[in-house]
């Protein structure tokens, strides 16, 4: 067996040190699993996989809960085990994601502000029944040093009756001390989050948990399963550019600071070539307020441009990781993560006032957004962490690319299939073609903005037309739709294959 | 002229006393007026009217900026002279309804909290121009006493460079004290919201403005023009019982506190019902933190179980009204009135953990829901605060009765032809039949809860139909709808006058 005893810091929880095969054994069917990771970052591996064999046996499920999306020893495993009865709350895995769209796996789609507390109030089906966290090291005291990423494992260890604790040897020691955790007390007890700055420290470096409330204790030597970056396309370049100039003229009209407000971006390649296109920006003394930190944030720190960035997971790239191992002790003082009920939480997010930035799947000509469901029925992810940015930022961006599928489909559509963020949510719309800057604009007076600036010019007269005709035939209604028609671009792309008529 | 020398407590003020058509002769053409009043409470009269005098002779517009909706000698009077370009953010008032459904009037339908932070951070289009508040009284310091209603008042009367104090001798000086003015400073300089209990005090109890920054003081004898409200019917008196029940088993199981947590209830009789229902609860030691005040309250005070409510106006009925002026010593006591930035913040409502109580125009059966339009188009009121609440209170109610217009409607649908609060941010509906609790759920899981325990027998079969024809034409996926059908309800409605085959 792996020798963690130097990680395990205190001798006498040398005794706790099992297998993963017996820890795994003293989960039972029915069981709520609440476990760390957030991305493939942070997650447990040995004992999920140890779990996954045990399921294949004797055929049972268990409730997996989660930080945001984890890595493939986890969800991949119980899902090919056919393991998880119910998964909450957030996924990205393509096993999952099928067995979400053929009613094998029941999916809770949540904010990911909300899950912790929600876990705590007794409100998703029961408590936290074992929690399975991964650690750097465990202290003298029994606390856990979490890894690369804080999700909601300081809750579910606070919760639960069992806590099995990975400790994971490839994750470097230089890790503790970048993490600052606090779980809020619950009402009416609650108190402010004493976070004004993304370097403010309000926690322990630590998960508090104890010697005693230690279950078991498994080594693992499974490395963070990340992934390459998409590598920064013309159309996530062309975002970046957009997003850059509309900043620099609300600098130069007095609205933001000339160093900006505290960034969120939302995760994958638009995400990324945003924070590095900044590298090449004239803004200054950047700070980050935000949940996944990727590569692009190493690029803004190199160049000196980055103060600070909190976040809740460390997921670069594979490059990115040897990049961020091979300076650790420089990234290290100006990186932290937190528990995401902290890092997304809607207090802070509005008080700091976070520009918020994140990825659509398609939004309609009124400025509803669709982050979540392919053709209104089948879920792609979840909505993460983009309504709790998205509803409380300073300025709320949402990006894509006018078109999907070759041009096929129009990302701008009459009417979305499926609304995670509605019109009163967002300020500005960005995509290749250039940004709708909708704030303070009635839903008739958004529609020409959004067709104009935004949507495809093979899809511009088509949309035009229907608002017009919508227009005509609801007399000027506020929000003018033709419900016969509404959907049917939907429909039409089923039925033939493209939204083109 | 009315004397209202003694209410404006600066001598040297009185200079500044002049006649509404005065103050109202320096609006010019296309300015932006940030008005007091919340509900037909505390907002200015004289010099709207006078406004609207001047409009119908010069022929001009302004946009309207308010708490929220507001009483007819403005909403009312400005629509009828045609004076009104664009219009933010709610109103109740017929003839403004009728002309943002045919394009006569821009509205910008934003969440309650939002607007003055957004007012303030120039990305409503411009500042705020004029004020006009209305007051109780003037201090010394030259600093305003509300009366009814804070709303966005004190952040405006802080922004605009023209400042008209209507002072209205109707309102009665015991309303001085019972108010709490706070406004957050902007990002990156925004601190805690220091408020952890309802009757939390922050701030000041007037609005501070100073001698130099008041324009013209006008005087006003016209008393807000409260309306009666709707009796109790049956329906209302059912929810209100489910909706104790409910709350006594959450307590039962240790899910909620004995004297529960501060409640938040919409506006309109099912709201007041709910409140007054509590009057024969079990339930002790409640208090409130909401956006209106109405005669619920003072039932709940007079029976003693309300030890404080907090909220951004006073809107009782004309008998409540009377009732609160002849015990108005005792009720000051324990109501507290505050901007509705702070009164409706996402932070406080999280923090202190409201029960969020709101009312729904349609809501469909995977859980998203309607609060403002008609068939998909035409604007009823706005979302008002239900969407401040919604997303951050402890538990998210949404009710409303199964039908609509005598059972040509049904309230619970396939598809909400308009969406404003979406499937992540309720936890329970409630309608005359019954309580669907989706705590926890995936869609699927859902709409059985909700089609079973809260549409009408009606339309049950129908809505079983729809699920089940669905699940069976996307292969069970996430979400599964029949995008062809999934809006007919109200198109057949449009078509035939019902939503029944
Ligand atoms: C919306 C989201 C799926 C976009 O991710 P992405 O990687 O930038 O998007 P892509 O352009 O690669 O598109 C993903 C898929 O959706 C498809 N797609 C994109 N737009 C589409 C549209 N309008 N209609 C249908 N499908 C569409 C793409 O074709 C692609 O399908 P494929 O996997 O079959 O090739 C992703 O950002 C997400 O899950 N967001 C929700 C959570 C979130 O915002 N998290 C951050 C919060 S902090
Ligand atoms: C949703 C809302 C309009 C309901 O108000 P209410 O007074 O309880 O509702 P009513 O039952 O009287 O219905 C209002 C109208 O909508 C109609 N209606 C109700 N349900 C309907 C439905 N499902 N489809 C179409 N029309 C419907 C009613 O028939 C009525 O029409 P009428 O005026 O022509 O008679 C109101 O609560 C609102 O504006 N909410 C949004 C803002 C909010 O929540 N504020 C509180 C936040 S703190």
């Amino acid at each position: 067996m792996i020798d963690i005893r130097d990680r395990v810091r205190n001798s006498a929880l040398h005794a706790k040190i099992v297998s993963a095969e017996e820890a795994a054994a003293i989960i039972k069917p029915g069981m709520n699993i609440g476990t760390s990771g957030f991305t493939p970052a942070g997650y447990p591996k040995a004992v999920p996989l140890a779990l996954a064999e045990r399921m294949k046996k004797e055929k049972f499920q268990v409730n997996l809960w989660t930080g945001a999306s984890v890595g493939k020893e986890l969800d991949g495993a119980l899902a090919e085990a056919n393991g998880i009865a119910k998964r909450l709350p957030y996924q990205t895995n393509e096993a999952i994601r099928k067995m979400i769209n053929n009613g094998s796996i029941q999916y809770t789609d949540l904010h990911l502000s909300h899950v912790a507390q929600m876990a705590r109030y007794g409100f998703l089906g029961g408590k936290v029944d074992v929690a399975i966290v991964e650690a750097c090291a465990i202290t003298e005291e029994g606390h856990i040093i979490p890894t690369t990423s804080l999700g909601n494992s300081a809750s579910f260890v606070q919760d639960a009756d069992i806590v099995i604790v990975e400790v994971n040897v490839t994750q470097p020691l230089e890790l503790e001390g970048m993490h600052d955790v606090y779980i809020p007390k619950d009402p009416p007890n609650r108190e402010p989050i004493p976070i004004m700055k993304a370097d403010d420290r309000i926690g322990t470096p630590y998960i508090p948990c104890g010697v005693d409330k230690i279950t078991y204790i498994v080594p693992c030597d499974l490395p963070d399963a990340v992934r390459p970056l998409a590598a920064i396309d013309d159309d996530a370049r062309a975002m970046s550019g957009h997003l850059i100039e509309f900043l620099n003229n609300e600098i130069k009209h007095g609205r933001l600071p000339k160093n900006l407000l505290p960034l969120q971006s939302g995760v994958g390649s638009v995400a990324n070539a945003v924070i590095s296109g900044l590298v090449d920006s004239p803004f200054e003394n950047l700070s980050v307020y935000t949940e996944v930190i990727q590569d692009g944030m190493f690029d803004l720190i190199d160049a000196g441009k980055l103060t600070f960035a909190s976040g809740t997971s460390l997921t670069p790239s594979p490059e990115g990781l040897k990049r961020f191992y091979a300076n650790i002790a420089e990234y290290r003082k100006k990186i932290l993560l937190r528990p995401q009920e902290i890092s997304n939480n809607p207090e802070v997010a509005r008080r700091i006032g976070v520009i918020a930035m994140n990825t659509a799947i398609e939004f309609d000509i009124f400025g509803h957004v669709n982050s979540t469901h392919i053709m209104g029925t089948k879920m792609m992810n979840g909505i993460g962490g983009s309504g709790d940015f998205a509803r409380n930022g300073y300025l709320t961006f949402f990006f894509t690319s006018s078109v999907a599928k070759g041009g096929a489909i129009s990302s701008i559509v009459p009417m979305c299939s499926h609304i995670d963020h509605t019109e009163h949510d967002v300020d500005v719309f960005i995509t290749e073609r250039g940004v709708a800057d909708v704030r303070g604009l009635s839903p008739k007076e958004r529609a020409r903005v959004i067709i104009n600036n935004c949507a495809h010019p093979d899809y511009q007269p088509m949309l035009l037309d229907y608002l017009e005709r919508a227009e005509k035939a609801t007399g000027l209604a506020h929000t003018p739709h033709l419900l016969e028609e509404a959907l049917s671009w939907h429909i039409r792309f089923m039925q033939t294959g493209t939204m083109k008529k």
